[in-house]
């Protein structure tokens, strides 16, 4: 007998898998994995569509133990604003591991993936930032900004951050937003410098197409989230030199991650080598790290599995059988 | 304001697309694009689960001036039938291809791949077999098998069907079911020979990995049909050669297909290249022509338009507002 297919809404799925410490586990187990078990996770299908200045990037993952997997679609559609309709959306179709029949449809707009990046943000920096890290930068003021933010106080005891955006007005409306929101106050900066060279974690979450961030104290640890397709490029090559670089996909970030700009040769660690002690994290006090995320297939089939089980303990989400 | 999502299930789609002339049109239509217009077509995503010899193909293609595409989402897990589930299933999910939202999802458990496989093979007939092709030879019992028979009964003047099968109970069964559905007999045959010598049309349909088909007579056209990974193989290479060779897309053939098995160096045109008048079709009366077959994201695209344009002209199926 077919099981039935659960349809979960972004209402859904906003009340069953908050920003909490327990995503942040779930994307810290889905890392390991990847670094100590055979996963299998093909290179991405992308679709391009020029004329509507649409994209659209496929993902998966399969990892021997987990009940499911998902099959993730993010289409970015860049004239949608002028629409009213938001550039980035998409999808999660869940599938038994077992027999490979859909088993839920998560029509997530997007949310997931919010999570699950914001989540391996505070998975790296749990691993690579001192652990008295206090202060925090974060580089853009859009949802990816606050959520980094969000994860980062999950994992570090903070006590400030600034912001800096290329937008003056909205670095200061991220600031009063996110000082009503967290428990520490958030202070807009008018220059990277200014808003990164106190800091002991720096988060880069911009659509730069050329280096945002070109140097940074010792003792820092960078996340740079923002770089998920060739063209787009936080980091300076010299600061991506200086670090101890770490990828979340080594043979990713080599085509889509501040890696491909740096031009570096050589082997780097991943962040699930690190977490599953395969490879050094951070040496001393005064090294820079500096964590490459481009986001894994992987990624999504952990929180997918971790919004199923949850909807299926809580009775969640709506059923059709076929 | 996000439109909301139509979901549609296998039974709606069984009554909103039948196998019918119009289905072949919208295939034809499909091959003629995929050779005039700068359709986007992505290499398949493809996932494998060893472990329970399972496999997901995902597929898509963007073709200029539809208004949606589709993303087919194909697994085969082969432990299924021993659990009492079908070993194929799958569903279709349909973006808008202006803005990216996700506008349909399309639960069909792989019968609009069904649908699609069937057309490309009638109008692969219509376009390379004889005027007065009448009589057909089918080599497979299962599910395609029947349905290239009925696709084929809609592109030419049948008067009569052989089927071969390496199971002949099934065989006889699958001649009894047909004859009792179709305008004309279906007989059963015990050898390939038997069953091809008289015909004017050859679909071959099975999963084999060595040839079954050696050889045909003058004038005949085969479709070949089953091959849809670099280890499954249905025509000796001396067959290919013989033919006036003829590919669904030829970098896919390439790889999976007859071509792949046959070794054959050279430029063959594709089928859409001959429906649109950019390549000879048959010749004379007495050329063997051989259509491979290994499915393409742009038929897929092509019925899922096709199906929401006609869910959406009858009120079929369930929305969900976002």
């Amino acid at each position: 007998m077919r099981p039935p297919v659960k349809i979960l809404t972004e209402a859904d799925l906003r009340a069953l898998v908050p920003l909490d410490a327990e995503a942040v586990a779930c994307i810290r187990d889905a890392f390991v994995a990847l670094a100590t078990k055979p996963v299998a996770m093909p290179p991405i299908l992308r679709l391009d569509i020029p004329e509507h200045r649409g994209e659209v990037d496929v993902k998966t993952a399969y990892v021997p133990g987990l009940s499911h997997f998902a099959i993730k679609i993010s289409p970015g559609f860049f004239g949608n604003p002028a629409l009213g309709l938001p550039s980035t959306n998409g999808m999660m179709v869940v599938l038994s591991a077992t027999t490979g029949l859909v088993e839920a449809l998560l029509l997530d707009n997007g949310y997931l993936t919010d999570i699950r990046t914001a989540a391996a943000g505070a998975v790296a920096a749990d691993a690579l930032a001192r652990p008295n890290a206090t202060r925090a930068a974060i580089l853009g003021a859009g949802m990816q900004a606050r959520m980094q933010l969000q994860a980062l106080a999950l994992v570090r005891p903070l006590a400030g951050a600034t912001v800096w955006a290329r937008d003056a007005g909205r670095a200061h409306a991220f600031a009063a937003e996110m000082t009503a929101t967290l428990p520490f106050p958030v202070s807009a900066a008018v220059t990277v410098h200014e808003a990164t060279e106190q800091a002991d974690v720096v988060v880069t979450t911009t659509p730069a197409t050329a280096p945002i961030l070109h140097r940074v104290a010792p003792g820092t640890h960078v996340t740079a989230m923002g770089s998920d397709a060739g063209h787009k490029n936080e980091i300076a090559p010299e600061l991506v030199a200086a670090a101890h670089y770490v990828a979340d996909r080594l043979s990713q970030t080599r085509m889509l991650g501040e890696l491909h700009h740096a031009g570096l040769a050589g082997d780097f660690p991943e962040l699930g080598q690190i977490l599953a002690g395969l490879a050094p994290g951070r040496s001393d006090a005064l090294q820079i790290t500096l964590a490459d995320l481009t986001g894994t297939g992987i990624q999504d089939t952990a929180i997918a599995t971790l919004a199923l089980a949850r909807a299926s303990g809580a009775g969640a989400g709506q059923t059709f059988t076929l």
